[in-house]
Formats: C-alpha cells, sequence, structure tokens
C-alpha cells in the first residue's frame, strides 16, 4: 500500500510492544536477499547463525530471533514471517490497470482495483472482485465468481468444463452436461498453467486463503477447503472434498470422490483411489495408495530387507 | 440444434417406442440438477432411491428407470445417458463466431459453424471443420487438420514440435526434424492446456470420438485409437500405440513406443515402460510398471503381510 | 540459414573428409522420410536394413554408414545425427516476425531476427536475445533474460511467482517476496504450456543447451546445468541443482532442495524426496524414492518372488 515502511509500521503489522532503537523516522522501500542489500532493505534471519551473516550485510534493517533485538536487529517470534509479511506490504494491492489487449466481456463484471493482464480474456458472466490480479493469456470463462486480492497467475484456465462422459451402448461417449459454477474465494493465489473446472451441475470451490502452484488440475465439483497448499503437478478428479488446512506435496493425485480430512499432510507423488478416506490432522500419508507415514515406512524398509 | 425439446423429441431421441404420458405439446429447455429444477427442466434418476428425490423436486420430466415410466417420469434404459444425450442436443451446435481477438491466418481455413474464442491462434496452413469449437488462447499449428465437431477447450497447444534430440560427440544435442502433421478426428474433445505434438516425419492421429482431460500430453508420432478416454495429466511418450476403447486414469505415462491393445484399461499413476505391450479387452493394470489388476493386488498385498 | 545444402556442404557441416561421388553442384532442399522422399530430399539409414528400404526410395541423398559410401549414399558416423544436423540447418533463423497481435513492452529488448507469435506477451524489463523463437500464447514476465538462438512453444510461462508461503498462527500464508529473476542461456528449447517460475531472492538458471519438453514445471531458484534433457510433465520444485547433461525421462518429480549430479539419468516417474542427492555419471536411478537401477530391479525382483 505504500513504496516504504518505517520500523514503528513494521513493529504495528507484527503486533509487536515497545519501541525498538534505530527507530527515527528513517524507512525502508523493500526486502532483499543480503547479497544486494544496502540501507534502504530490510532483510531477515531465522538464527544465530544467520543473523552473524546478516549484521556483515548493508541491510538497514535486520528481522531476527528475539533475542537478539537492538541496534539494526528487529527481534521477532518469526523472522521469516514477519519478512513476508513486511515484503508483501511493501508489494500493496497493485494498479488496477486493464491491459488493452486484454478481451473482458460487455457483461463480465471486474471490480476496481483489479489488473488484468495482456491477452487475458474474462467471458460474459465472470465476476471479478476487488484488488485482484489476473495474468496474462488467462482465461476465465463466464461460469465463475471470484473474490477479493485473488491472485491468478498467467496461462491458467478457470471455469472450463469438466471431464463428464457418459458411454452408450455404440461405445461412444456423450458429454454430461457441464453447466455448473466455480466460485474461488477471497486471497486465494493460482499457479501459472493452473486449470480448475466449473461444477457439473452444480459448483466447484476453492476456499479462502488456499494456495495453488502451477500446473495443478482441479476436476468439476471439487469443494476445497480453507489455507490449502496444493503444489504443482498436483491432480485432483471430480467431486473430491478438500479439508481446511491441508497441504499437498508435488505431483500428488486424488482420484474421484475422494475426502481429504483437515490438516492431513500429503507426500510428493503419494496418491489415493476413487472414493478412499484420509483422515487425521497432522497426520503424513505417502505412497501410492496413500499409507500414513510409519506404515509406509515400514512396508519400504521390509522390501529392503528382503534376500 | 433447438432451445426446447418435447417428450416426442426425447422418445425419438432414445429409441424408445410408444408414446409417453404427458406429451401434449410441452417442451423443457434445460437439464438440470433438482436442486433448481422447475417445470421447464429435464432431471434424472438412475435408480428408485434417486427417484424418490426427484419426484419431490419441481422437475418438468425425470428421465427414470423403465419400470417407474408414466406421469412425470419417462422410463429409459440408462436415465443418466439419457440424461446426456438429452442435455447435449439442448446445448446445440455453437454460435460459429470467430472472435475479433483470435488470430486466424490468412490461409488456414476455418469451416462454417465453428468459434473460435478469444486470443486463439489458427496458423497458416491449418485445417478446421464444421462445428469445431476452438476455445480461447488456443494455438492451433500450422501443421493440424482437425475435424468436425471437435471442441478444444482454452488454452490447449495444438501440433507443436515434439521432443526429439539426437546427442553429438560434443555432449550438445540437435533437434530431430519435427515437421510432420496432426489429424485430429470427428468428436473428439480436448481439455484445457492439453498439449499434442504433431509427428516427427509422419504423422500423430487422435481418433474420432475420443475424449482428453485437462494438462494432457501426447507426444509427436502417436495413434491414438477411437472412443479412447484419457484423464487429466496423463503422459504419453511418443510413437506410442493406443487401441480403439481404452480408458486411462488421472496421471498415467507411456514410455515411448508402447502399444496398450484395445479395450485396455490403465488405473490412475499407472506407468508402463517404453517398448512394453499391454493386451486383454477390458483387462485392468495398475502399478508401476503397470501390473494386471490380480498381480498388482497380490504384490501389494504380500508386502503388508510381511513383518 | 538456406534453402537448398549441398552435398559440400553437408561434408563441411559434418567434418568429414574427401569428396564424395555425386557431388556435382546438386543441392537438396528438405529432409523427410522415406515415404514421401524425392530427388530434393535428403533421407537417413542407420543400419543396412535401413539403408536396403532407403536404396529403393526416391530420395536423393541418404545419410547412411559409412561402409556404405558412395552413390546416392553419403557414408556418416552418425546418419541419424547428421540427418538432424542437416535438417537444422536447412531450417535456418527463423524470419525474425513479430506478430501485430503479440504485447511487447516498450521497456522489454527484443533483438534483431527474434520472431514474436501471435498474442504473447513480453513484458517491460525483459530481455530476449538473437535469433530466438517464441511461440504464440508465450508469456515472457518482466523479470527474465533470455540468451540467443533459444526456441520457446506456444503456452510457456517463463518467469512467473514461485510457490513459496510463510504460514502464520492464525493458519493463514503469507507469500515470501518473489523477486529474482529467470536466465535462460542460449540455444535452450523450451516446449508447450512449460512454466518455469523466477528465483524468489536470487535467480532461477536454465543452462546453455538444455532442452525442455512440453508440461515440465522448474520452481523457483532452481540452477539447471547445461545440455540437460528433462522430459514431458517432470516436476522440478524450488531450489533444485541439476548437472550438466542430466537425463531426465517424463513424469520425474524432484522434492525441493535436490541435488541431481552431472550425467545422472532418472528412469519415467522416479521421484527424489526433499534434500536428497543423487550422484553417478551415467548411472539410472528408478522408482519413488528413486534407487540406482540394479538396487530397483532387485526390490521389484523380491516382490514377485514373495509367496
Amino acid at each position: 500500500m505504500a513504496a516504504s515502511i518505517s520500523l514503528s509500521q513494521i513493529r504495528d503489522l507484527m503486533g509487536l510492544p515497545g519501541e525498538g532503537e534505530g527507530d527515527s523516522g528513517v524507512v525502508f522501500s523493500r526486502v532483499s536477499g543480503l547479497d544486494d542489500a544496502g540501507p534502504e532493505a530490510v532483510v531477515f534471519a531465522q538464527d544465530e547463525t544467520a543473523l552473524a551473516k546478516a549484521l556483515v550485510s548493508g541491510a538497514g534493517l535486520i528481522l531476527g530471533p528475539l533475542a537478539a533485538n537492538g541496534g539494526r536487529v528487529a527481534g521477532v517470534k518469526n523472522p521469516k514471517y514477519a519478512f513476508a509479511v513486511v515484503g508483501r506490504w511493501l508489494e500493496g494491492d497493485g494498479e488496477g490497470v486493464i491491459h488493452t489487449s486484454a478481451t473482458v466481456g460487455a457483461e463480465a463484471q471486474v471490480a476496481e482495483g483489479t489488473s488484468v493482464g495482456a491477452g487475458a480474456v474474462i467471458e460474459n458472466g465472470a465476476v471479478v472482485g476487488k484488488h485482484c490480479s489476473i495474468g496474462s493469456n488467462v482465461t476465465v470463462y463466464g461460469c465463475v465468481r471470484i473474490g477479493e486480492r485473488v491472485l491468478v497467475q498467467s496461462g491458467a484456465v478457470l471455469g472450463a468444463m469438466g471431464f463428464g462422459y457418459v458411454r452408450g451402448e455404440d461405445d461412444c461417449y456423450v458429454r454430461f452436461p457441464q453447466q455448473g459454477t466455480l466460485v474461488i474465494e477471497n486471497e486465494v493465489e493460482i499457479g501459472a498453467n493452473t486449470t480448475i473446472d466449473r461444477g457439473a451441475l452444480g459448483e466447484t470451490r476453492i476456499g479462502s486463503g488456499t494456495k495453488i502452484d502451477n500446473q495443478v488440475h482441479i476436476g468439476h465439483n471439487c469443494l476445497i477447503g480453507k489455507n490449502v497448499i496444493i503444489a504443482a503437478q498436483v491432480g485432483i478428479s471430480g467431486s473430491c472434498v478438500v479439508g481446511d488446512g491441508v497441504v499437498m506435496a508435488g505431483q500428488v493425485g486424488l482420484g474421484d470422490h475422494v475426502t481429504v480430512g483437515p490438516g492431513v499432510i500429503l507426500g510428493g507423488a503419494s496418491g489415493v483411489f476413487p472414493g478412499k478416506t484420509l483422515e487425521g490432522n497432522g497426520q503424513m500419508f505417502m505412497g501410492v495408495p496413500a499409507l500414513p507415514l510409519k506404515d509406509y515406512l515400514k512396508s519400504t524398509a521390509r522390501l529392503r530387507r528382503l534376500k
């Protein structure tokens, strides 16, 4: 929201008590790595080792461990988190420019403060909330409703028809109606070339705060919870239910009608067969089919012990 | 082809005998789920349980089990299939509009009744048949011939150069010529952000009626049969041959020069090593490397039995 | 660079000694397969069997085994390689046309001889070197520097923000700053709908001569070496280091902070867990987690031997 930030503002932002040294109207204009940090830069040091390196950099302010508070160091509970928060604050909400080469349908609604990149297409009927960023060459079909402060990176396709077919007696397939909607709640972020299909008859929904990496596929009628993390190339088949706070590593695959309970963690390239349910807040699953971590480790250890 | 359909027309469409009750010129304008079904809506009920729910909805017509024929219920052999057929009929063939922001080469041929979405690119030399729908931001290279009633969803790339390189003695790779063609037969449907490469010297071919989901990759010189189902994120390497009626679940991978016989079913995330052949109409394969289902189940059971 | 090539030029190109028969000013205008080869065409025959077929084709020149040199046959060490080199030479460097529907930022630099396809977007700040080919609907973010003779096929997204988030105590995620760069060195080739993210604070780098297939994902801060082969749908998480000459088959997955030593070969769909290192020039690894080939084969054999 601003091009610079003071230590007082940082303390407010992080809910930190007291007044730190060095806060005499000095402002910082960017976050950076150590290599190119000048007096205008905020860096972070997650522990004592990192702090020693940060102190010999030219950084104006170091977000560091609580115990190191003082001088150039602002001590916070989680320096990396504080660094991300300051970076996000300095980034602001974007300029809200619709590129002249974008196609925004006359009956599409794009709220103020939302940017639409070159070559992007927002079809008639689509609704995009405030302060969103829609990247270049993105397609938003007409059945999509997007909340506020949503980021969609280049090449993503939102609201295409899902993959539902019914086989006839002549062995030919007829498409099941794909006339539902796709709802993307606030603060969702979506990676490049990701595809999320609309519901067949009902809706597909992505809960608020959920972050989705590049080349993820989410099928029709999925209900994805809030603050879910979905890494690159994950594939979620139709009609899955994914609870709040779930974490899926790269290339995970869910068959259709899978339920993943809140807080479950799925390891890289693990897979869940159609119709199955995984439960356990904080429980990690691995493998194909996905097993609780200790069972997975046991089975791979067994295999290696065999002669 | 029309904005409404009568029960007589439905009976004709489904090849049903006789005249049902309730067919007195009443027409229906859409298919829908139960929740928002009014007198203008056709719904379906696959069995008796579903039928009980459908009967308390406001739907004008219920495609239901044969035994339940009468009143608001049109009894058919496969209600879900009938529902899909009616939905597809009501959807019609599209308006055949080429968006002003699409780029259609002066030497490309786009037949009547074909729609081309915003930002789509049809290069010189490409041929697109009648009543196709080419989505927004799709790219069709000049080497591509597309049949009739083909659906290509947004962001798909058809006819790019395949991945063929020859290594020199200097460890550098030189691209093998990629100057062939891609032929897409009638009624093929292709999902968002899917990529299908042209042949290197010969052709890549997708047989009629084949349905391909989002983010599928099909390499150069593949020959895909008719009425094949390919779910999301499947990867098919170069020079594979896939028979008619094959079904591949999500994230399946085929190495190059693989042959999959007609009617084979590949389970989710299964993989076939280069040069292998799988045969068996209706036979399901699972795992990496893919084994017949009973062998796969045996091997996973063995692993769990070990102490 | 030219529309035709003589046998003398081919001999120069391949570093071949002597003057072959049949080199009397005759020129060839294209490479082709046997089926449609006329006197203007160069074909190749990798061995004696292939040569017998090639000799009955109408090809003007056959690149064949050394021992077969003479007449229509130019004997070379590796006929397929020679064929690729001749084909690449005939293809030339492209026309250097920027399509009128492309969006090239006023502060982007695109060097002479570089083509930019329809609907492609080159953002302000991006630098693209000489004789590149940027396909239709490609997006190049402003943080990207591309070398010379780089090929980027349609729909690829270069330089998007990486997937880095920090979780707060309120279970919400805040994006870690993604303000670094992406450097693509000379002669890199990138497939359709592939995505390569910029560095978070530092850089992502793709070494010269590396070839990347369709739908590959490369995360933030990865350092990919020279002459690396990355087949379709490979996923490389953030901060991986991949050595020169590595080969990755389709659908391979690397967790974050993985190191793959020079010359390592990863079999199809194999996976490496976060933080691991694989070493061994010419060593093949398979499976999830990836094991040296002989260990992988042993473990799958054990499993089948069990009763």
